[in-house]
C-alpha cells in the first residue's frame, strides 16, 4: 500500500495553484466583458460615429441601432435599477439570515459541546480505539467555525453571482443588436465568470481550512476532517434560504407580472409600463443566479466533505496519505483546468451564427468537458493514490483499487451527462415532448397542464436508472466513499455547469432590458431565443444540482451512519420504518409551503398591479412610469417573511427526530427524504421548464406546427402562458429547493451525529 | 397459551352467517330502492294521480314535476343508455383481462411448480424444519386456484356495484323531486347495497376457499395459508385493470366532454346536446364504482391473506387454534353486523332536510361505525384469543397478548377516521381550504392549479402521521401481524365505507340524468349539492382506499420477507438502495403513462364531440340527437389499449426484479413504492377533489363570498372548471390506482416469494 506518484508538496502546491487560475481565468473573462460599455459616448466611439441616428449606417444586416445613444443609456438606466434592486434585497436577506446563522452556530457549538460535558481533556477516537483524539469540545468549536466559513464563502458566492449578471445583463442585450453570437458569447463569459470564481473560492477557502486546522488537529485526521463538515453544513443552510428566500421572490414577482400583464391587460412580457417588471427582473438574479450558486457551491462543499471524513477514516486518513486525502481536492483542482480549456471552445474555438446553434453549442460544452474530464480523473487518480488502500466500509474496511476509484468518479461524471441530456430532451422545444406540450394547448389549459404533468413525471425515470446505476456501481467498488467521489465526478465540471446555468437567466434578463428599452423587434427576437436556450440550461443545470444533491446526501447519510454508531438501518424495524414514510412526505410538506408562499405573493402582486393600472392615469397608454419600488417591497417582504417556515422544517426536523426519535428513525427520514425528493424535485423542474418552452415555441412560431398555434395573443397561446405561469414556482421555487432539502438535512445529521448517539432518542428512552 | 372462549363450532358458523345477514340486508335494501318505479304508469300512481301536467298539484313545497310522465320516460331511457353503455364495456374488458388472468395463472403456476422442479413429494416446513409439508406442486396448483378464485370475485363484485349504481341513478333522480332528503336515502340505501354485498361476498368466498383447501393440506397450515395469499393476488391485480381501465374511460369521456361542453360551447355539464355525455356517464359507473369496488374488495382481500399467512407461522398455526386463526375473519364478521346498525342511522334513525345536512349525515356515519366497531373489536379479541399467543416476527417469536392485539386493530381503524375527516377537511367546501382554491380563481387559472397542487401536498401530513403512528404501534406490540389487523381495522367497516363511496357516482350521475331529461333547475340543484357531497365523499373513501393500502403493502411487505428468508432490509447495502430509489421512481412513471392516457383519449375525444357539433345540423339547437355510440366507443377502446402499459409495469416490474436483481432489491422497490407512492397517491386525489368542490362553491353561490366569484360563465368560474378537469385524471385516473400499484407488487412478491428465494437474482449470479 505504498502512497501514490504525486508527493504531498506537489499536492500543496497545485490545489492552491488551480484555484489561483480559477480566478485569473473569471478575471480574464470579467475584464473581457467589461469591453461592452454602458455608456453612451464610448458606445458611439464603438460603432465608429458620434453623430447618433441621423448618421446610421447598417455595417452588416444584423445590426440595428448601434448608435442610438438613447438607447444605451436606457439599458444603462435599467440595469442600474435592476443591480441596485437585487443587492438590496440580498443585503436585507443576508441580514435574516445572519441572525439566524449566529443562532444556529451556537446552538452547534452547545449541542456538540455537550457530547463530553464540554470536557477539556483528550478521549480515544471514535474509530481507533488504542489513540487518543482530540477533546469533543474541540469539535465543537471547529465544527463551529467551519460552519461560519462555509456559510460565509456561500453568501459570497451567492452575491458575486448576483454582480456579475447584474453586470452582465445590459451588456448582452447590447451586444444584441450585434448579432446573436455576440449576444451569446457575452453572456456565456458572464457565467463563466461566475462559474470559475464560484469554484476556485470553494476550493481555495477548504483548502485553507484544512491547512489551518491542521495546525490544531496535527495528527488527529478523524477529528479535523470531523470538524471540516461543518462547512458544508454551512455552505448549504445559507443555500436553502437563498433558494427558498430567491426562489419566493422572484416567482411571485413574475407570477403577478405575468397574470395582469399578459392575461388581462394583454400587454408584452416584460413591458416598462408593467409595474412588477423591475422586481420580476431584479428577482432572476436573485433566485436563479445566488441562490443557484449557494446551491452548487452547498453541493461541492458537502460532497468534498463527506469524501474527507470517510477518507480520514480509511487507510489514507489512518496511514496519513496526505496525497490521496487530498484526492477529491485534486478532482476539483483538475476540473477547474478542464473547464477553463472547454470554456475557450465556446467562446474562442467556434462561432455561433444562428439562433439554432445555442443550444447544440451549449450541450458541446458538456459533451466536452465530460471527456476531458474523465482523462482528468484517470491522470489524478493513477497520480495521486496508491495502487491499493483499503476504505471504511460501516465497521469493517474493504480493499480497493485506484482504478476502482476512477470508475467511480468517472460513472458519476457521465450519469450527469446523461442526466444533462435526459433534461435537455424533455425540456427543449426541438424535440417532440415540448412540442407535444404545445400541442395540446389547442384544446386548452387543461390539456397542457395534463401533459405537462404527466411530461415532468415521466422524465423522471432514465435520471433515476442513470442515479441508480451509479450509487450501485460506485458503492459496490469502494462503499460511502465510492459514492461521495462519484458525486464529485458529477460535480467536476461544476465551472461549465455554473457558466451554462448562469448564461440563461442572464439572457433572460437581457430579453427584459431589451423590451423596456423599447429595442425592436428583431432584437427582442434574438434575446427570446438565447433565453429559450438558457430554460434548457437551467433545467439541465436544475438536473445536475439535483442528481449530484442525490448522491451527495447519500453520501452524508452513510458518513453519519458511520459517526452515529449504527451498522444497518433496516426498514423492517418500525423505528425506521415510519422514519422513511414521514420522510417521504417532508418534500411534499416543504413544496405545500414554497408554492403557497409564492402564490399568496403573487396575490398580493397581482393586486398592487392592478391597483397601480387602475389608479395611476397614463400608465397603460405609457405616458406615465408605474411605482416600480412598491413592488419590489412586496417581494423582498414576501420573500423574507415566507422563507422561515420552510426554513424551519428543514433545519428543525434532523434536531427534532435525532432528539426525540434517535438515529434510526433519524437515518429513515434521511432516506425517505432522499428516495422521494429526488423525485419531485426532478419533474418539478422538468415540468416547468417544458412549460416556458412550449409558450416560447408557440410564440417563436419556428415552424409548420408552430405557427398553427400562434401568434402571440391566441387561444392556444393564453392556454401556453397558463402552464407557463403555473410551472414558474414549480421549476424556480419548490422544484431547485428540494435538492437542498434532502442534503442540508443529510449534512446537519452527520455535524449532529455525535449529540444524537450520546443524548438522542429521548422519547424511547423515556417511554 | 389456552384458546379463547369461542369454540371452534361458533367460529364455523358465525362467519358465514354474518355474511349471510350482510347479503340478506343488501338484499333488503335493494328491495327498498326498487320500489321507486321507473315505469311511467306506475309513477303517475305513485304520484297519486294519472292525468299528468294538467292535474299538477304541488303536494308540498317541495315536490316538482312529479306527475310528469315524459321526464319519467326520458329518465328510464337515459338509464337504460347508460346501463347498456356500462354492461358492454364491462364485458370488454373482462374479455381482454380474462385472457391477461388465464395467462398470468399459468405463469403462477409455472414459476411456483418450479421451485421444486414439479416434484409431488412432501418436502420439509419452511418455519417447522422437523415437519412435512405437502409439495411445492401443490402450493402452486392451490395459489392458481386461489387467484382465479380472487380474480372472479372482484370482477363479480365490481359488476354487481355498477349494476347496482346503473339501477339506482335514474331513481335518485325521481326522488330528488320530492325532496332532497328522499334522493339522499335512495342514493345511500344503493351504496349501501353494494357495500354490504361486496364486504360479504369476500368474506363468504375467503371462508369457503379455506374450508375447502382445509380438505387437502390438513395440518399443513403453513401450507393452507401459502395458498391462499393468491386470492389476495388475483382481487388485486383484477382491481388494477378496472381502476385504471374505467378510470381512463371515465376520464376521456370527461374531460373531453368538459373542454367542447363547458368551455367552447357554454353549454351545462350534462347537457343531452353533448356527444360524449353519455360515456361520461357511463364511465362514472365503470371507473368510480366498478374501479373502486374492486379496489377495496382487493385491500380486503390482501389483508385477510397478509394476517393469515403471518398467523399461520405463529402459534396460533403452530398449535392449530382455529377460531385464533380466523381473527382476521371474525374481525370482518362483528364489521358487518356493526356496519348494518350504523346504516340504520342513515336511512331510519335521522332525515336529511336540507342541502346543508348531507355532508354531516355522511361524517356521522363514520363515527358512529368507528366507535361501535371499537367495542366489536374488544369483544371479538376478547373472545376468540387465548390471554397470551406469540406472533412470528422474522425469524423470532414475539409474545402478545389479546389486548394487544386489540390496540393494534383499533388503531387501523381509529387512523382510517383521522384519515377520513382530513381529507373532509381540505377536499369539502365547507372549510377554508376549498375556499382558498376558489378565491385564487379570481386571478385565473394560473392561481388556482398553484393552490389546488400546494393544497393536496399539504393534505399529505396529517394523514402520514396517522399512518406512522398505527405503523408504530402495531408494529411494536404484534410486528408484521400488528399492521396486517390493523389494516384490516382500517377494512372493518369496509360496508359503510363502500356505501358512502359509491353515493357520490350514484348522486353524479342522478344530477346528469335530471340534466338530460331536461328536469327543473331546482331538481338539478338538489342532485348538485348531493353531488359535491359525493365528491368530499369518494376523497374520503380514496383516503381510506390509500391509508389501508399503505398497512396492507407494509404487512404483505413483511409477510415477503419472511418467506422469501431474508432477517433484514438494510438501506445501507446497494443492492437495497438502487431498488427503494426505483421503487420510489415507479408511481411517477405509472402516472404519467395514465395521465398522458387520459389526455390523449381526452384530445381524440374533443375532436370527435367538435366534428359533431360542426357536422350535425342542429344539433347545437337542441332540434338533432348526437351520435353517443362512436363517443363510447371512442372512451372503450383508448382505455382498452391505454391500460396495458401501465398494467404491464406494475406486473411485470417485482417478477424481473425478482428473478434478475433478487429478493433484497425486491424489497427495496416495494418499501421504496410504497413510501413514495402514498404520498402521490393522497395529494392527487385530495387535489382533484379540493378543484372539483371549488367548481361547485362558485356554481352553488351559497355565500357571499362564493357569489362573488360567480356565477357559472364568470371569468373565476372558467378558471375553477379548468382545475376541475386537470383534476379528473389526477383524482380518477392515476391517484387512486397508485394504491392499488404498491400493495400489488406487494402481493405479488409475496405468492412468489418461493421462487425468487430459489432462483432470484440470476444477474447478481451470473456477474
Amino acid at each position: 500500500m505504498g502512497g501514490g506518484m504525486l508527493t504531498e508538496l506537489a499536492t500543496e502546491i497545485l490545489i492552491p495553484a488551480a484555484a489561483a487560475v480559477g480566478i485569473g481565468f473569471a478575471a480574464v473573462q470579467w475584464l473581457l466583458v467589461s469591453r461592452v460599455r454602458l455608456s453612451p459616448e464610448r458606445a458611439g466611439a464603438a460603432g465608429g460615429s458620434k453623430n447618433g441616428r441621423d448618421d446610421y449606417l447598417p455595417i452588416e444586416e444584423e445590426e440595428e441601432g448601434l448608435n442610438d445613444h438613447n438607447v444605451v443609456l436606457k439599458c444603462a438606466e435599467i440595469q442600474s435599477a435592476i443591480s441596485e434592486g437585487a443587492t438590496s434585497f440580498l443585503f436585507t436577506e443576508y441580514q435574516y439570515v445572519g441572525i439566524f446563522m449566529v443562532a444556529f452556530a451556537v446552538l452547534i457549538f452547545l449541542f456538540l459541546g455537550s457530547v463530553e460535558g464540554f470536557s477539556t481533556k483528550s478521549q480515544p477516537c471514535t474509530y481507533s480505539k488504542d489513540k487518543y483524539c482530540k477533546p469533543a469540545l474541540a469539535n465543537a468549536i471547529f465544527s463551529t467555525v467551519s460552519f461560519l466559513l462555509g456559510a460565509i464563502t456561500s453568501v459570497v458566492s451567492g452575491f458575486l453571482g448576483m454582480k456579475i449578471a447584474t453586470y452582465a445583463n445590459a451588456r448582452t442585450t447590447l451586444e444584441a443588436r450585434k448579432g446573436v453570437g455576440k449576444a451569446f458569447i457575452t453572456a456565456f463569459r458572464s457565467g463563466a465568470v461566475m462559474g470559475f470564481l464560484l469554484a476556485a473560492n470553494g476550493l481555495l477557502v477548504l483548502y485553507i481550512a484544512i491547512n489551518l486546522f491542521k495546525l490544531y488537529y496535527g495528527d488527529d485526521w478523524e477529528g479535523l476532517f470531523e470538524s471540516i463538515t461543518g462547512y458544508g453544513l454551512g455552505g448549504s443552510s445559507m443555500a436553502l434560504f437563498g433558494r427558498v428566500g430567491g426562489g419566493i421572490y422572484t416567482k411571485a414577482a413574475d407570477v403577478g407580472a405575468d397574470l395582469v400583464g399578459k392575461v388581462e391587460r394583454n400587454i408584452p412580457e416584460d413591458d416598462p409600463r408593467n409595474p412588477a417588471v423591475i422586481a420580476d427582473n431584479v428577482g432572476d438574479n436573485v433566485g436563479d443566479i445566488a441562490g443557484m450558486g449557494s446551491d452548487l457551491f452547498g453541493s461541492y462543499a458537502e460532497s468534498s466533505c463527506a469524501a474527507l471524513v470517510v477518507a480520514s477514516i480509511s487507510s489514507f486518513g489512518v496511514d496519513h496519505d496526505l496525497t490521496a486525502m487530498l484526492y477529491p481536492l485534486l478532482i476539483s483542482s483538475v476540473g477547474i483546468i478542464v473547464c477553463l480549456i472547454t470554456t475557450l471552445f465556446a467562446t474562442d474555438l467556434f462561432e455561433i451564427k444562428s439562433v439554432k446553434e445555442i443550444e447544440p453549442a451549449l450541450k458541446r460544452q458538456l459533451i466536452i468537458s465530460t471527456a476531458l474530464m474523465t482523462v482528468g480523473i484517470a491522470l489524478v487518480s493513477w497520480l495521486a493514490l496508491p495502487y491499493k488502500f483499503t476504505i471504511f466500509n460501516f465497521g469493517a474496511q474493504k480493499k480497493v483499487t485506484n482504478w476502482q476509484l476512477f470508475f467511480c468518479v468517472a460513472i458519476g461524471l457521465w450519469a450527469g451527462l446523461v442526466i444533462g441530456f435526459v433534461t435537455e430532451y424533455f425540456t427543449s422545444n426541438a424535440y417532440s415532448p415540448v412540442q407535444d406540450v404545445a400541442d395540446s394547448c389547442r384544446t386548452g389549459a387543461a390539456t397542457n397542464v395534463i401533459f405537462g404533468l404527466a411530461l415532468g413525471y415521466k422524465s423522471v425515470i432514465i435520471p433515476i436508472f442513470a442515479i441508480a446505476v451509479s450509487i450501485f456501481v460506485s458503492f459496490s467498488l469502494a462503499a460511502m466513499y465510492g459514492i461521495a467521489v462519484a458525486a464529485l465526478g458529477m460535480l467536476s465540471t461544476i465551472a461549465t455547469g455554473l457558466a451554462i446555468d448562469a448564461y440563461g437567466p442572464i439572457s433572460d434578463n437581457a430579453g427584459g432590458i431589451a423590451e423596456m428599452a423599447g429595442m425592436s423587434h428583431r432584437i427582442r427576437e434574438r434575446t427570446d431565443a438565447l433565453d429559450a436556450a438558457g430554460n434548457t440550461a437551467a433545467a439541465i443545470g436544475k438536473g445536475f444540482a439535483i442528481g449530484s444533491a442525490a448522491l451527495v446526501s447519500l453520501a452524508l447519510f452513510g458518513a453519519f451512519v458511520s459517526r452515529a454508531q449504527i451498522s444497518t438501518v433496516d426498514v423492517l424495524t418500525p423505528k425506521v420504518f415510519i422514519g422513511l414514510i414521514v420522510g417521504a412526505m417532508l418534500p411534499y410538506w416543504f413544496s405545500a409551503m414554497t408554492m403557497k408562499s409564492v402564490g399568496s405573493a403573487a396575490l398580493k402582486m397581482v393586486e398592487e398591479v392592478r391597483r397601480q393600472f387602475n389608479s395611476i392615469p397614463g400608465l397603460i397608454e405609457g405616458t406615465a412610469k408605474p411605482d416600480y419600488a412598491t413592488c419590489v417591497k412586496i417581494s423582498t417582504d414576501a420573500s423574507i417573511k415566507e422563507m422561515i417556515p420552510p426554513g424551519a422544517l428543514v433545519m428543525l426536523t434532523p434536531l427534532i427526530v435525532g432528539t426525540f426519535f434517535g438515529v434510526e428513525t433519524l437515518s429513515g427520514v434521511l432516506a425517505g427524504s432522499l428516495v422521494s425528493g429526488v423525485q419531485i424535485a426532478i419533474s418539478a423542474s422538468n415540468t416547468g421548464g417544458a412549460w416556458d418552452n412550449a409558450k416560447k415555441y408557440i410564440e417563436a412560431g419556428a415552424s409548420e406546427h408552430a405557427r398553427s398555434l400562434g401568434p402571440k395573443g391566441s387561444d392556444p397561446h393564453k392556454a401556453a402562458v397558463i402552464g407557463d405561469t403555473i410551472g414558474d414556482p414549480l421549476k424556480d421555487t419548490s422544484g431547485p429547493s428540494l435538492n437542498i432539502l434532502i442534503k442540508l438535512m443529510a449534512v446537519e445529521s452527520l455535524v449532529f451525529a455525535p449529540f444524537f448517539a450520546a443524548h438522542g432518542g429521548l422519547l424511547f428512552k423515556i417511554f
